[in-house]
């Protein structure tokens, strides 16, 4: 296969963050997460955060991080409010229902949830005490189909939440995608004043693994280290985590690997557009979903991997293609002149 | 109040059992269950269902039941598949969740389970591992919404979960109501081979308290017995449980407690129907849902409590009306002569 | 078999309970405990505890009561401290541990939990955040080999309890007998005041089933409801467990039978005595632990049943006798006639 | 601080893991580690067990082996059986408890769990059903003081399982030490034939982090895959995982890695022993427990850090040392001189 275009974990991390393991490599550090380097990371993560001041924790998975969160943060007869598409819901094996909380769903607007869809499940979920009680609510940016929240949407959605007593979480699996893309108008910053907890994944934007835990919320930091132990996240060599995102963060290699993946995304969304080919979704980020005929998703197979979604209708299906930070222009318009060929 | 037609629930049991507490009270009898009158139910109650032979025990309320059967059947990686208007779903305060387990949800019909709706959540719940692995399957008899389910209707739903490797567990809070209505086709007996488990409620059919746990799938019937200790239901006096169940099935009295509330039902339906009334469903057990003017609703409130379900049109509001082994003609006809007044 | 002193729950209940339950059988009540005769039974209960006022619930099993109240107290890195031989250690097949948390053990003095017990597990306790956080103090009164707390123990715990930040539950299974003890010196209300929250068995002193559960500090109070629901122990007809609690507390019937069970056992272990026997605990409630001779004790049996508790030397073992509200005089002159005539 | 000997994580990794990683670090791979790395690792591991032919899975940390092992392997009613001293028990802040478990410790011997000790917990834990189920046993090799099982011992302890219906389960977060000690005469094959599933540690031998699990027991490995999701255990880019492992069986640099620690300790105790310094245990791996005068502590303590375990006497105490695959004999050589100047 000349390139796969199935997701943004194939390759391995940023030579930067290689790098900077092999020059620390020898150097004594303390264990389980009071090294240097994850200090220095903490530090560069609360910078770009103004008064919020949060605690910063960093864990191997984006799984751990949604189970840390929420299990930490609920009692048990306590539910959370999700969308349909969420990956809490669709892609985790039933992690957070392990923890023994219900996951209310409600349906997405393009990916996202909206106000109108929480009022909805606070009021389908009030025959109290025989229903759990809802109180938080999980999104993710960007969605699980690419699209991200404006900081309107976010605000409405974080009001909303304080006004009901909900705590509010963002999963960040993708977040840098969102924060590069050119509809974007939040900032780290906003992000942790609207919410109560959220997390940046490190994993997707080129890191070897490791996602930032960020709580906003003073009441939830408390005790918070004894659930990343007793949960299996809590690293001996915490400082390979702490590292990486100290390199991420130090010049802003997150917000450029994010900004590359994004415009290798735009770069294929442009050239299959100008093939005449249609998306079930603006591309906002670094997954594009085009519709392709599907002998061309035929041809295409033979030099190039990457999903295919559903069928659209007889004779086309929709795909779904992923960019990232490893991603080459080259690569994209090998796959792009690929296309051309069979017009 | 004059009567209330709230639920099923408002009176303690039938007197016939209150004779049998006082008539053995002060007999000394082995605790936890072993005592000679659950035997005696037991044996009556595997006397209903041939050749299944299986393993009975007596419990103290629904939701126990339903934690018992679930978390004991499942790994902690294994879901339910249920309707979305299963009593699992809305009015056990997530204790499914609370034991590890997710539940999947699908649309009901009249709320009933379909084939196709286990098979689409089956589709739709296949990207393993990522997504938990759907195990058993739930529905109840009588539905949330007073239906039932044919022997057709049963058999189709048992053959599709046998065939998938999937548990069949039947939830029969109000079993008795469903085998004594008109249209049923069922016998306990067919239940018992059909479903891997099912519980007979006594409750709400005119016990103190007590549900009635069958086991049929002899896989399932290892180690229950520590289950029922973990969860908090094994009973010191479980003679108390088992002697009501001796009663409620030593002569019939069971049934004929589920017929008598049905024959009230249909008497109250067809007393609101004569009156020009309609339903949102036909009323096949003991549970009514009559559309009534808004005005005759407060009328009636007057002398006699149930509840108002929802709004119907600007003028007219669905309500709920639940009939008992409690519930006399003359209370009925008393409500029918007070609808009647508005006319 | 003549009697069994194998327990105190080997008979039904006090008279007076059924015949409460009988003359208000055809009563319509509001159902899930919020029916007059619960309303009743916390008042009566909230009159013997002064200023705390405390929230008070029913519930079918002292198991259910200790789920409950544990796991809506901790959060899931917060652990127990109890006795070795405590109930929850030794007879609830893990149901704690099922909810999520450990138990940290130590030794008993005499079945009571002391101090110096305590300091030690929480030294042995503090490598946080590798360990699981100390949070809660389980203790039992009477304990489960039938000794009592003194008002100057219990008062030595819960202050301990309250400098280190500990919240105190105290198994109330036979707390009747420890109340009604020559030796007792605590009241209701000083239990009330010194723990956070506790429960008083109505089973093992004469009820069907049913405990009733205290819960005095205000913070543990809120959403209790949903954990009830939550773990199946709201029962549809609460009113069956409330009944039972206003009878018991209506005119000191719960002190009565109490008092009865301890005159029996004190009956018992002076014929004992004064037959030569000894004992490995000095009797202080309604459980004996006398040592016999194995020859008596196959004498014994063939007239009554009663637990051997373990060898004590090559011809004696250490027995258990428990006796009830149901035990009568003539039952224990019985056993003790038939005691004296090996001698 | 010119060394510290406080434990074997405080470095990075080997370096040929490192290299290793960088040299691969742009060929895309299969996520969730199915990559052709983690194929490779998982066949050479195999090669080492002969016809047992295990599942090989590889995580990130040796709390997330113990909960998936454990959890994925037990129904809800059962319980652990390990030593008081075990590292499930002592630090990992109630991981298996928080997953529902219920762990009966006993007594060890040396940090060892013995047959004896087995058996007296199971007749101490048969009072079924109202005691858990004993249903695995957990052993840790090398112990978490330090001391190995031989392969008479391991044999004894497996052949018991094995008759009593118990699952056998061996921690190996020092595995490589106790296999690579002068005492040691069990071989992996050995272990994966002796037991139902174990783990090789990879973080305190020398990787950056990850942990193999081996599952010998075909029963153990259905669907251990949703367990590893579920938990939040299965990483994106698994192939960091399983290329270290690889690299580690490739040439037996696990084993010269562990060798080495080992020789570095043997050299370290034989310096501190020729000093006249005794050793509350004999030095078997790569920890060291020597009994220190406290003002040769504080005198060591300016240039070296290391663990002071607790006062052995008025003036000494007992110290824990260790050494790991990147001490050099350069600097155990400075630490002896450091405490030959103070003779």
């Amino acid at each position: 296969m000349e390139h796969s275009f199935l997701d943004d974990y194939s390759e391995g991390a940023h030579p930067q963050i290689l790098a900077a393991l092999a020059g620390t490599n020898l150097v004594q550090q303390t264990a389980y997460g009071d090294d240097a380097y994850s200090q220095e990371a903490r530090k560069l993560l609360r910078q770009h955060m103004g008064t919020v001041n949060p605690d910063v924790w960093f864990v191997a998975s984006g799984t751990l991080a949604n189970i840390l969160l929420i299990s930490s943060a609920l009692r048990s007869h306590e539910a959370v409010i999700a969308p349909a598409s969420g990956h809490i819901v669709v892609r985790e094996t039933g992690a957070i229902e392990a923890t023994g909380h219900k996951i209310i769903t409600v349906p997405p607007v393009e990916g996202k949830l909206t106000p109108n869809a929480i009022i909805k499940a606070l009021e389908t979920n009030a025959h109290f005490p025989h229903m759990a009680k809802p109180r938080l609510v999980y999104i993710s940016n960007a969605t699980e189909v690419g699209t991200l929240y404006t900081k309107a949407e976010l605000k409405a959605i974080s009001t909303l939440c304080r006004e009901r007593g909900l705590l509010l979480l963002l999963d960040g699996a993708r977040l840098g995608a969102a924060l590069s893309a050119d509809k974007n108008d939040l900032t780290l910053k906003d992000i942790a004043e609207l919410t109560d907890m959220f997390w940046i994944g490190g994993t997707k934007v080129g890191a070897l693994l490791g996602e930032a835990i960020i709580i906003s919320n003073p009441e939830l930091r408390e005790d918070f280290a004894f659930h990343v132990k007793q949960r299996g996240a809590l690293l001996a060599k915490g400082r390979i985590l702490g590292l990486q995102f100290r390199e991420l963060f130090r010049e802003g290699l997150y917000f450029d690997l994010a900004r590359h993946a994004n415009a290798m995304a735009a770069r294929l969304s442009d050239g299959l557009s100008k093939a005449g080919n249609k998306f079930v979704a603006e591309t906002e980020t670094n997954q594009l979903f085009p519709i392709l005929p599907n002998e061309l998703i035929a041809q295409l197979k033979e030099r190039f991997d990457f999903y295919v979604w559903e069928p659209y209708d007889a004779n086309s299906s929709i795909t779904r293609l992923v960019t990232s930070w490893a991603t080459s222009a080259e690569q994209v318009d090998a796959f792009i002149a690929e296309v051309n060929k069979s017009t």
